[in-house]
């Protein structure tokens, strides 16, 4: 079992060990589920437009998300280079080849993390038109292209995210890959943060900009296009729920593999036996992933897409469990010489998979529409839009509490397990954030699956299609709320479980045995910590309002200096709502990266490494309960206006229904902006200490040091600051 | 300097110590204080109460609040039994000396903190007539008035909080007085948080109720006499902002007593000096208010009424400052033989008054008219109700980092003072606290001053008083509105500074050493505490909604039988929506108080010490960010509107006040029911985390024990909980 640390021989010694027929395994897995992704791609392309019109709105949505997020790569160059150097400085001292290999597998990350986001994002602009196009033949075509396009954005995650670690494991082995994997975690999380803030705040400047001027000053339905902003609209749906989305879950699969495996190999010294068998259970989980995504498009009836979509997952979680359930009992259980003992693995492995489950359940009871949640708030709604405010701010007050029990409970059972062995216990908290995300191809999946749909029923509308044809996509966008709020609780609830198990690595870094929490240090630390989360939500809505301002501000001016606009006798100019929004975002995001990358040094620098550790709990925990608070408030709000449309309480148009239009606005930029930015700033968070303190223990009693790096930061952090409470341009 | 244990007799030989002189001296000031109320009651039953009309609403008033109390009281007389029971038998490990104390300590903080709320309201109601009597004719001697009665609160609160602890401590001894002061603190605790959450619940579904169906629905002006909910509304603000507040501050000033008493018996091993300090403090800190009370009154020129009451204030400061230096470089630095150690003690209160000061700073700045934060919300209004609430949550937000990088700045100042010896870092902590509420008396005269001329307010619009009069009584208001606000942030503050401190306590009683965070136990805790204070939210937000839907449909229920109420010539019946509030109330209270008080229980039975001791960490980050925003974002909300009622953007009646409205509406509860009611949460959290870890320890390893109370207690919760959501009877 034995490794020697030659560092790029050791792929070659390691091919002789049992182990790396296991590792050559993960690796072709990587590989097989990019290939089918490839094939999934061919596939898509193969299917047909549709007329004219709608190849040209199709277009105009293309160039809008490309242009977005040219844009938004292009102002991530110089972050990004600045942060090379940042992070080939700070593996130096681990070694030359450890500072150019952090630096790489950074830039092999950041550019994962962005490939997965930018490929997702164009099968999903690809698919939406083949969805329309397809939907007036054949629902069931339609639901195949649409839950494959989806697919497409699954596999990449996996493939992708294993290939990564697989990769570095392989070049650096095992015990000298841990420094050069947080630096492909800090990559891929940096990009995530930045595509997920940038994409959200695109896309709620756009919709909340589209549909005050349009739903509530003008009376015009949603998606249509006489309004200006309609395309940034959808644009924004892709760039938002595509492209972020993607690189959000992307990061948190990866960033779980890398917390594993370093604490895999603490767990089991002189053994890579802890490194090797999470990376087997993803592996597991690309193969469940690819049979149950091929099962969907063959079975799923005409009206009854939900129930395929599950059953595949079904299918997926059964192939997964039995596959990790032999691992442990063989592999590991062979490895102590105790089989049972190997079962807690796969125990530990199978509470995070049961979390998954609750969280999916908790989700769907909160914000579904046929609980009592949504219902109190549609009750609320006849009270006006104050009542239904505070009714969803209880619901979304209420459901982050739930979700924090499940996971304390999980965090529970896959610690006592192990317990009172502690580098075991975070070793097996860990498998718990493994086993959470094996099914993240289905996730994902089934996720995109969601804008791909809002954007056909969009197109379809824009296009006006055949009644029949739209009758489908609505009953498809139906489906595609339910499966996007699901996964919006399984990405929060992985960025925790990736979060905490970081926070176990940060012992192994920082050289302390404890964080006491008495310490006025740490509690310091977990005050500043805990306002974190706030400060950056704050931070992230008057960005959304602010972008909002200008897009309404445009709308005005268009129809104002063009009645014939809302004639629907002339055509809006779309591509300026579109460069409003997409430069909206991209001024808000330097102020959040800033922020989320500055604050970690200044504590670091200022307050040392007790302040450091408390700053991370107390980030992880306020920024659990506002994750969820602020997406389950939003869909619950969204869910509640959609029940009102269909017929509740007078329906359209009627007293409550504006309330709860009210209530969806107000949504709006909780869930799809602030909330979900809280995940990848939460690693970006974990990481960035990770990497800063071993620099911080060196110069801890070097004032000259710790001032000329806190007061530049500080300085930074002030103007950024002062930058992000600009008012709006009227 | 060494203090025999006998336990009856420590009274009398310390009586012939040194700092008995001091100890006497504290229990002479506390009396003074109490007579100082008394004198001030005497005085201001002797002004006039008005026309028979006035006197006639008043006495709605009068009998409307007394009924409220009285329902509250009996509804509290069962748990304040049981608990008797409960805190007796917690005191028999120590000897049934200690017993008997505690549970009498118990009864004793009970009482004084129901007494505080009591007078203080009586004193209220009694002045607010006097107050709109006396505006008739000089506005000097109207602000004198109000501004006296509220005096007699902060004397009450100031006296009775200082005289339990001097009882205790001359009775026990100061070796054994810690453990009947935990109960002295929880009797406290118990009942603010009574009548916090059920004042809080009561003001807000009268005030609510009568706000949705009077402005919003028929649109007549707040107050008028129409209104059947006026008088629930007028009855709501002193039960909720005079009793609850008074209460709440009564119980914060106790427990920092109490907290820093049993800190600095530790910090000081084998003498009293640390436990004579905090108390010579808080007796200068009454003659400090009465000095500087007293001076407001003979020079409060008209029309500058806020300066008269900053002026009182500042020269209360400088009377205390200099007195506590003084105190601290020859008592402490005599002791220790080092007079410029000695004025580390003073530097650590001194940090808590600059906290406090600070805190009036950054409540001023989030929710005056004059600043920034409520300008973007007033611009905000211009885009509907759903910007007005994105941007107010947005400043809400905002404030509670502000306000938490305040406390941890002065935290890290009083600790940096003593570092490395933590048991003096938590004593200086401790002092913090004490200092932060040195002025106790100033704070609760101002912050009464404002329900007292709010409610002389609206009985001179329902009196229909000349109009002069009105306009000085609105001036009178507007003042009113900024010292409540800013006393909010103080009890916030003062909550999480005493709760830190028995935090600290925490660690003695436990006998741990260390919480270290990367235990799962303290991290599991450290989560589901957080989640708590969301969880009392979202059921104090539903409370008030479904007692504002009753509300609503009595008053539209009187409206429509009589439409003769609406043109002003039938009498509403305003007894019983006085009533519906009151029930309603009572109905909600005992739901939360169960949670408070079960769910430690739990935690400390199912998963010990450990994971309690995160619990409380994780209840006091939470709930201190929380209270926080919630207090600022309604006040913010409240704020802004007036600003447009002022005149801004087309004034009452325009769409932009129509948005603003709402944004009031959803920040009433939050700022007078949710946000409040967290302080003394976190304090009955903390005091009965105290009471119950020995028990705990006990035992640990008995899993009958530990499941026969905890599976009972979860019953309690699940019940209280499915309770808490029972749909609203329409």
């Amino acid at each position: 079992m034995g490794h020697k640390k030659d560092r790029f021989g050791s792929a070659i010694i390691m091919a002789m060990d049992f182990e790396s027929i296991f590792i050559y395994g993960v690796l072709a897995s990587s590989i097989a589920g990019l290939v089918y992704a490839l094939l999934l791609i061919i596939q898509i392309n193969k299917y047909g437009e549709g007329n004219e019109k709608m190849k040209a709105i199709n277009k105009a949505i293309r160039e809008g998300a490309n242009a977005y997020l040219k844009t938004q790569f292009k102002s991530m160059i110089i972050p990004v280079l600045f942060l090379v150097i940042f992070l080939y400085y700070t593996g130096t001292a681990s070694g030359m080849d450890i500072a150019i290999g952090r630096a790489g597998a950074f830039l092999m990350g950041a550019f994962f993390s962005g490939a997965v986001g930018f490929i997702g994002m164009s099968m999903a602009v690809k698919g939406n038109v083949r969805v329309a196009n397809a939907a007036g033949k054949s629902f069931n075509e339609a639901l195949k292209i649409a839950y494959r396009s989806g697919t497409i954005t699954g596999m990449l995650t996996d493939g992708l995210g294993l290939l990564g670690g697989v990769i570095i494991l392989l070049l650096f082995g095992p015990e000298r890959a841990y420094a050069v994997l947080l630096g492909y975690a800090f990559g891929g999380s940096l990009i995530a943060l930045f595509m997920r803030v940038g994409g959200g705040i695109y896309t709620k400047s756009a919709d909340v900009g589209a549909d005050i001027v349009g739903k509530l000053e003008k009376g015009i339905p949603e998606d249509d296009p006489r309004n200006p902003a309609v395309v940034a609209d959808l644009v924004g749906d892709n760039v938002g729920d595509c492209a972020g989305m993607a690189a959000d879950i992307f990061e948190s699969y990866e960033v779980s593999i890398v917390a594993a495996m370093i604490l895999g190999l603490a767990a089991f010294p002189g053994s890579i036996v802890g490194v090797v068998y999470p990376l087997v259970v993803r592996a597991i989980g690309i193969f469940s992933t690819i049979i149950s995504t091929y099962f969907i498009s063959i079975s799923g009836g005409v009206g009854d897409a939900m129930k395929a979509i599950r059953r595949g997952y079904n299918l997926a979680a059964a192939i997964s469990i039995t596959g990790f359930v032999i691992l442990a009992y063989y592999y590991i259980g062979g490895y102590v010489g105790d089989y049972l003992y190997g079962l807690r693995f796969a125990a530990a492995t199978f509470s995070g998979i049961v979390l998954a489950v609750l969280i999916n359940y908790i989700t769907d009871y909160y914000t579904s529409k046929r609980h009592g949640p949504v219902k109190e708030i549609v009750d609320s709604t006849q009270t006006g839009p104050a009542t239904t405010i505070l009714s969803g701010l209880a619901v979304g007050y209420e459901s982050t509490v739930t979700a924090i029990v499940a996971i304390a409970g999980t965090i529970i059972a896959s610690a006592i397990l192990f317990l009172p062995n502690y580098t075991m216990v975070a070793y097996g908290i860990s498998l718990a954030g493994i086993g959470f995300l094996t099914l993240t191809g289905n996730n994902v999946s089934m996720d995109t699956f969601g804008p791909i749909v809002d954007n056909a029923e969009g197109l379809s509308e824009m296009a006006n299609l055949e009644p029949k044809t739209r009758e489908i996509l609505e009953q498809m966008d139906a489906v595609g709320n339910t499966t996007k709020a699901i996964t919006k609780g399984i990405a929060i609830g992985s960025a925790v479980l990736a979060a905490i198990s970081l926070f176990n690595d940060y012992f192994q870094v920082a050289k302390i045995e404890s964080l006491p929490l008495h310490d006025p240090q740490v509690f310091v630390g977990l005050l500043i910590g805990g306002g974190i989360p706030f400060l950056f939500s704050a931070i992230a809505i008057r960005a959304v309002s602010r972008g909002a301002f200008g897009m309404i501000k445009e709308v005005r001016r268009q129809f104002g200096e063009n009645p014939l606009i809302l004639e629907g006798k002339a055509k809006p100019d779309y591509g300026r709502c579109v460069s409003i929004s997409t430069l909206a975002a991209q001024k808000e995001l330097l102020t959040l990266g800033a922020i989320a990358l500055l604050i970690p040094i200044v504590i670091g620098f200022l307050l040392h490494e007790y302040a450091l550790g408390g700053y991370l709990a107390g980030a992880i925990l306020s920024g659990q309960l506002l994750a969820v608070y602020m997406a389950t408030s939003g869909g619950a709000w969204d869910n509640a206006k959609k029940s009102i449309e269909d017929g509740l309480l007078g329906g359209k148009g009627s007293d409550a229904h504006k309330a709860g239009v009210v209530g969806d606005t107000v949504g709006d930029p909780l869930k799809d902006t602030a909330g979900p930015a809280l995940n990848p700033l939460l690693k970006v968070i974990n990481l960035i200490t990770l990497l800063i303190v071993p620099i911080v223990l060196t110069y801890k009693e070097n004032w000259l040091v710790n001032l000329s790096i806190s007061i530049p930061a500080l300085a930074v952090i002030f103007i950024a600051l002062w930058y992000s409470k600009r008012p709006p341009k009227m």
